[in-house]
């Protein structure tokens, strides 16, 4: 039986990759497109890529016809809204994938430091599951609400699990540097996301100070890892894709040979990580899909390993992350839906 | 029963689209992919975006193992090589579809004074199917050998065929204003391909002497219009896309709603022909797919038609047109293996 | 002795590019930047590439400072404000250089019918000078008010002036297919500026109604030709630049030689204008500068003769243009300030 | 007096850019143009946008002839072949800027273990003035044989030298993470540079192996500061511009204002280096210039510095650096036909 799927903010380009995506599941039945500043309009006047893929047309939001007829919710939402979305949707039985930021931290005084936003909805913290499934499957498979995690996390912890997990590396000093394509941003206007601001451009921003850096140390935390991570994300003229270099200290040698070997056994199980051997991660070659391709390369001499990892953040690091949730969460085939290949060029 | 299909030339982009597409193709079985110039490389390392969906290697030709392991062999290489494995391909059995050119123009002299190459293999010519479905489905279906259509005529020709077959519209003078993505170059190397020379750069070339003005002008012909044709392509930086602008002189008037009809008639049938009433056809909106978006806008007052086709070029405009054709000519559902959304952004 | 200069508009791209140029203008002595919006901030926060160059904050507007401490003041403004400005101006004895569309129509009617806006200062328009020198140099020089040109107006004349002059044109169904960069659309914002909505399209808008129509059909007019203008722009995924490819029926026969001949004759003695013999322009050539490079190609048997052009919308298509009129009507050497060689690659 | 200056490789970039800017300087001529495999075509053939300012055509190398006609000889030429012109041209008395690598290392061990050539002229490496003004003008004022900087080191030794030279920061394990256009790698042909294969992509490539690493490591331990640099470069999609992001651990605080002012110390005289205290660098800010952005941020918590410079890796990153040293060696004023405002947007 199909799972009822609806999404709310899906004039987004979060909630256009989820509907593109869902058109194609084979087992999903799309109920409710939600976009209140444009309620009413055709899915496909919003995103001409749909045509003839659905003919639905955008809504306002209504949580209790939402919740009666999904099985499942996908929040697409600007920081601060999705708080007050999830208790009613979940109380009225609707699990619900969150894309946003508001349940991903487990300390609603660390969300309000970063988001300046009070959390009116601290009591969900502990049971909303961080949803990457290679750290996290179990947690996902049972969950009632997820926090999908945030594009630069998701490349910087599949890049970065293995290589930590090593008694070699430190876990001090640990620098992420991101460079990521415009569409992280958005599809709000701003003068960082003009064309002629970005085009030939490359610009550091939030360096130390991004978001995603507690996050980041929280999920490390999680998954066995204290560590301090400073994060310097990067826009670069181009829309889709991220692509995380990570830098940690070796306080004891680590051959280059062992150091892959950890990237293929924590990956070789799983079906959406690539470890490449004989190359460098490359955005382009993850374009459009739910694959995270990853390496890494140690340089002795210098007592470094540079663990590298590379996604499309409309994809893996956010709409297909999210349907990947949605299939282990309904018992569904972890991949379904999901395995076409990336484009390129 | 699957169709078991080989790639000739699959180290270029026609040739690495084909096998993103046909991976996904529930009733393909690939079984060989040559490509003199990398035989022996995995095809992954070609083509990064392919890793996990095969662990083929590239191989040197050999025409007597392809026709006999395949049911249809596809041609993706320059101009004057397919001539010369068509017949020994089709003498053994296989079928062949042609992305280059060589079989395209009905006549050897036209094809020799466009092309400065000999032909060959002439007395194929005749036998050779354009294979645009929407205006030649039929002869396609009974096809032994496809000639598939160039990225800009296909653009061209969806564009202009319904408003032409009106009495108001005027054979002469039709002008195609084309705007190119960088891959319908090939992934051969050239000065005009240079990152740094595209970018930033828009450039006018071969225009009124472009090799794809007769092939235009024969298949308008054949399809009901002599018309003469000026062709003036241009280069834009992006990677794939193009946007065919063609401008009709109107002998008498045609209203805009009549003209849009004649496009909803001829193509409202058809799975892959999108066209839009309220908007201006973009590429980005079929990026990655089969899909070709038109329309028409009159100016009544300037008597002119302006037809706009967009499409993507390594798709519709070939390796997807190729598939589309593959499944008519072995009796699959035509848009079989063909119907993921396009991307967007 | 210094021409005393203010720019009104100074935190958009005209404004912006008018600071650069005028900096290195050795006559030049910049008095006021207004920029209402931003008032109060550095120049150099508004435009990072002016560090250095200027230490002046921009201000609120204030018509008698700007009047009385002013030879001249351009007005970069969005159409509708500048004609409120003009007469005060005037009137306080500053001459006025407006890089807006507010006077460029000379009847206040056809303003209003493509604007949308009712004209304020209609008794001004018989008095202003279209400021392209290249067709206009003499009014120029005895102007007290400029309409700087449309930057597709800019590329359209300059390519289409000398063909049109000759007998064999026809005057009726003259195409203009232009691709724009997205910087003519200025740094406000809309989804049709964001990065990630451009990258990787080309998306044709207004054909046949876009504003720059009635002044190109107004300007061949005084020129001499009334002529009927369908104009298609597209926009392309790049900064800078505009190329006008242009489409003229020949009612009689004209060599591909004597063509080029006019082209040479009329701009030989032209200092920005570049006559390309052996190649077609590109817009990269002209990157960052006041160049406007142009050619014909005629097709004899096709009976059509494509002109082009190409320059940088925000050089020649507008700041560099407007400076370059400013020399004229000050008694300045006219290229004075204006030729450093463009950018490439 | 005018220097008398000629270019050998005028055909690429580095050798476009030299004449780009040096058909500007007031106190140069140009007297030779040599690019062997281009000889004998006109300058504004190679280089579009040079029509009307160098009616020049490029000639094959003629060593006396271009010994005796110059003052100073620029060679911009792949690696390797400049170590054989250099010897006769200094005993012919002409002054040479090689904006290779052939000269940039001290030693001729080092040299050809990184570059894998024998190096032939390894007696004129002790003579060899490394040509970054910022850390070395006297001995450039006094130079005959200058090696321009690479673009990679120009940008990162700019950026860190000043909280290097500080004790509080650690000398090992220092990261430099860069970001280039794809004009870095010249205008020779290959897949690397292939539009299709750059656009919508970022690509990290020689990891830890980059030949700019040991030149890296060299001017820092002749600056004062013996440090091991791990060096990551990457490939993004522009034309111009490199941003050097570097990390250098503190192993005591450092407050981020006094850091700041260590780069204010440092640069305040400079004329082409800019201290940004409220914005990041970002290479538009440079465009098309002889400038270099930096600022440093300072994590505390994480006992982190980050230093970051912005530049053109045309301008400061190869040929306009080139003539600062030039008008060093000849007495010029340092800025002279340096000056022109970067280009924004």
């Amino acid at each position: 039986m199909s799972v009822r799927v609806s999404v709310v903010g899906a004039s987004g380009y979060g909630g256009g990759e989820l509907v593109r995506i869902l058109t194609g599941h084979p087992e999903v039945e799309i109920v409710h497109l939600a976009a209140d500043t444009h309620a009413g309009q055709p899915m496909d006047a919003l995103f001409p890529n749909l045509k003839t893929f659905t003919g639905r047309r955008t809504e306002e939001l209504d949580l209790s016809v939402l919740a009666s007829d999904s099985d499942v919710v996908f929040l697409a939402l600007p920081n601060g809204i999705a708080m007050d979305l999830v208790p009613p949707l979940l109380e009225a039985g609707a699990k619900v994938i969150d894309l946003g930021a508001d349940f991903r931290l487990k300390k609603a005084e660390v969300y309000e430091r970063w988001y300046k936003i009070p959390h009116r909805s601290a009591s969900y913290l502990e049971e909303a599951v961080y949803g990457l499934p290679e750290l996290n499957r179990a947690a996902v498979r049972g969950a009632r609400l997820v926090a999908n995690p945030g594009c630069y996390p998701t490349a910087a912890l599949i890049a970065l699990s293995p290589v930590l997990r090593h008694p070699a590396a430190s876990r001090q000093g640990i620098v992420i540097d991101a460079k990521s394509g415009v569409s992280g941003a958005g599809r709000g206007l701003s003068l960082g996301t003009h064309f002629s601001e970005v085009n030939e451009n490359v610009k550091p921003y939030n360096v130390g100070v991004h978001r995603h850096q507690p996050e980041m140390e929280q999920a490390l935390a999680e998954a066995g890892a204290a560590v301090s991570v400073l994060f310097a994300p990067h826009l670069i003229p181009m829309t889709r894709g991220i692509l995380a270099t990570c830098y940690v200290r070796l306080q004891e040698p680590l051959a280059q040979e062992a150091a892959v070997d950890l990237y293929r056994e924590a990956y070789d199980p799983e079906p959406f990580v690539r470890v490449l051997t004989d190359s460098l991660p490359e955005t382009k070659a993850t374009y459009g899909s739910n694959f995270c391709d990853v390496t890494v390369r140690v340089d002795l001499e210098r007592g470094v390993a540079v663990a590298l990892g590379a996604l499309d953040n409309l994809g893996k690091g956010a709409a297909t992350q999210a349907i990947q949730c949605m299939n282990l969460m309904f018992g569904r085939p972890e991949t379904e839906g999901l395995l076409q290949p990336p484009l390129y060029p």
